[in-house]
């Protein structure tokens, strides 16, 4: 018997076009005059209609997220959990809206479980190290496929390493799947986040860390992706692929892909669902027939990966990115079992960081 | 844009053979002397091993319920309430725990509502009528297919109808998917309880009332309804699509089976998943191919459904019986339209009834 950890789900959620607008049915009740809520929102969004779907008063906080421009980091949730006390005399908020992609979902997730524990957020990457439920929190993805609208995890960069605080408590409490608000998303960047998804739906499928439950997610995630990137799939089709990805993977486990893109992300500041792609593209050893889809995905919808991306860089940062693929252990073992260390050496990752 | 209810799910699952044992990682804990769960089993299980699995204390209650014997009733549920309360000097239990079928686990939910809710259980069949949360409780599935462990229905006979409890509050707050519990299943009883969620998955996708999310739970599902009953699959598939078809069910809606299938066990005294194949099978007309595959399932595992049940009845009890379909509306919306009334009239009804 394997034991596996307890599967964690999102209690409520809104799916269908229009549905941000509902987004009063899933809040706690403002009683006095003090209570707020703050929005996280992805900062491309500053110029949409979004605030339009919501009723926002006096006393909410609204941060926008410069998502766009770089992985979170541990540092933006510290600073960003200070500013919130700082301005509200300490005052909590009754929920934490978070409403843009996985980057804006997870700080929004973060800075939920940061304004209930204390010290940096720095001190609860890893597993299950947080004590403390968090405040009340919401996910409203307007980019589809990071699955952080139904996983555990907060992943942020932090000095020398990205990785996700993992807690029942970084959990969102309730999210909206509303498909209007994916639609506007660039080709470019809807195609990454997208693979984000298929790649966790392989990873998952082909690792070790699974039971039916999380398989029976991951399949039908998988066949969703292919319908939309291969075929005419919709937005709600892309959505809830995002979601049951994402569900599996809260309940599996990511693989070599993540591992190998953690590097990336650190040392060339690439965006995580890019970094995969850049990552996947590579891994015909271990992904096989997956790697092939992948790129009648990527033909089809004319997206040139780029090549040699480690071309010039120094010993060090190649050292810097082996370390952090090692530091995967989890994602590793699903992979390639106890054993991983001796199959995926030093030098094997060099040289699949040399491939790509 | 439909406005869709809000997706329930339950929180949290532990997934795995062996996972009964794992049940103290669900449960509140005991602080106090007089700190008690209720354990309601069904009675088939009185000369198992189901008890070894389980840490009971002298002050929790265990009720054997006789799923077997009948539909579970509002009757049974009242007295159940008022039989705790009397023994325990009216002391709340901190969990009630239903390990069983869909009946038995039927019976924790509405206990645990009815604890916390005034007056008789009856006074709650229909849709939202619990104004407050019920006992926390856990759900423990030993056959598979009602969905009871997904679902927010409790579904109860009273004095002249069959009729769910339908609420957040009659949702569990966890569930065990133990497989090696359905182990033991009589043939017959899985082939039944099984088609329960078959048919649940048919009568989601071909009605009106369904979105992305839950069409890719009742698709999930009947993919691996397929593959146990016409292929290889194993119980942790079973209890998955179980599970899934459940899901899909609480964010959709059931159809013209079920709604007749209630007729049957208001006047035959028929079981659930029994009647629900007797309804079945005579409806081409509305679930084409999914019948002939339903006809399929029954040769390749040597079942056989009854014919002509309703021969020699009175006219009174085929009256009572349209009369119990014709409550059905929000399925028979789902499957027909706004316009059902028009198209399963009484007269059309009394034709499938004759059918059977």
């Amino acid at each position: 018997m394997q034991n596996f950890r307890i599967f964690k789900q999102v209690p409520r959620l809104l799916f269908g076009e229009g549905s941000l607008s509902r987004i009063n049915e899933l809040l706690p009740i403002k009683n006095q005059k003090s209570d707020y809520y703050i929005y996280v929102i992805d900062d491309v969004l500053k110029n949409s209609t979004i605030l339009s779907n919501i009723v926002i008063d006096e006393y909410d906080l609204i941060e926008w997220f410069p998502a766009t421009k770089k992985e979170p980091s541990t540092i933006q949730v510290d600073e960003l959990k200070n500013s919130i006390l700082e301005r509200k005399n300490n005052i909590m908020p009754l929920a934490i809206i978070g409403i843009g992609g996985g980057s804006t979902m997870d700080i929004a997730k973060a800075v939920s479980v940061m304004l209930c524990n204390e010290g940096s957020s720095r001190n609860y990457q890893g597993w299950d190290l947080v004590p403390n439920p968090g405040i009340y929190k919401i996910g409203v993805p307007t980019i589809s496929g990071s699955g952080a609208e139904a996983s555990r995890t907060a992943v942020l960069m932090g000095a020398d390493r990205k990785f996700g605080i993992n807690s029942d408590h970084s959990m969102f409490n309730a999210i909206i799947m509303d498909s209007t608000l994916i639609k506007s998303v660039p080709v470019d960047q809807r195609f990454y986040s997208g693979m984000d998804c298929y790649i966790h739906c392989v990873e998952s499928l082909e690792g070790t860390m699974i039971n039916e439950l999380a398989r029976g997610y991951a399949d039908k995630a998988l066949v969703l992706c292919d319908k939309v990137f291969l075929e005419n799939g919709d937005d709600d089709m892309l959505m809830t692929a995002s979601y049951m990805g994402g569900v599996s993977i809260v309940n599996s486990e990511v693989g070599i892909c993540h591992a190998l893109s953690y590097g990336l992300s650190i040392e060339l500041d690439y965006r995580h669902g890019f970094a995969n792609c850049v990552a996947f593209d590579v891994l015909d050893e271990y992904y096989g027939n997956h790697v092939v889809k992948f790129r009648e995905m990527l033909k089809l919808h004319n997206i040139v990966i780029p090549k040699n991306v480690c071309k010039g860089m120094s010993e060090d940062s190649i050292n810097r990115m082996i370390d952090m693929t090692l530091k995967m252990e989890r994602p590793l073992t699903n992979a390639l079992g106890k054993d991983w260390k001796n199959i995926l050496t030093r030098n094997k990752i060099r040289e699949l960081y040399l491939k790509m």
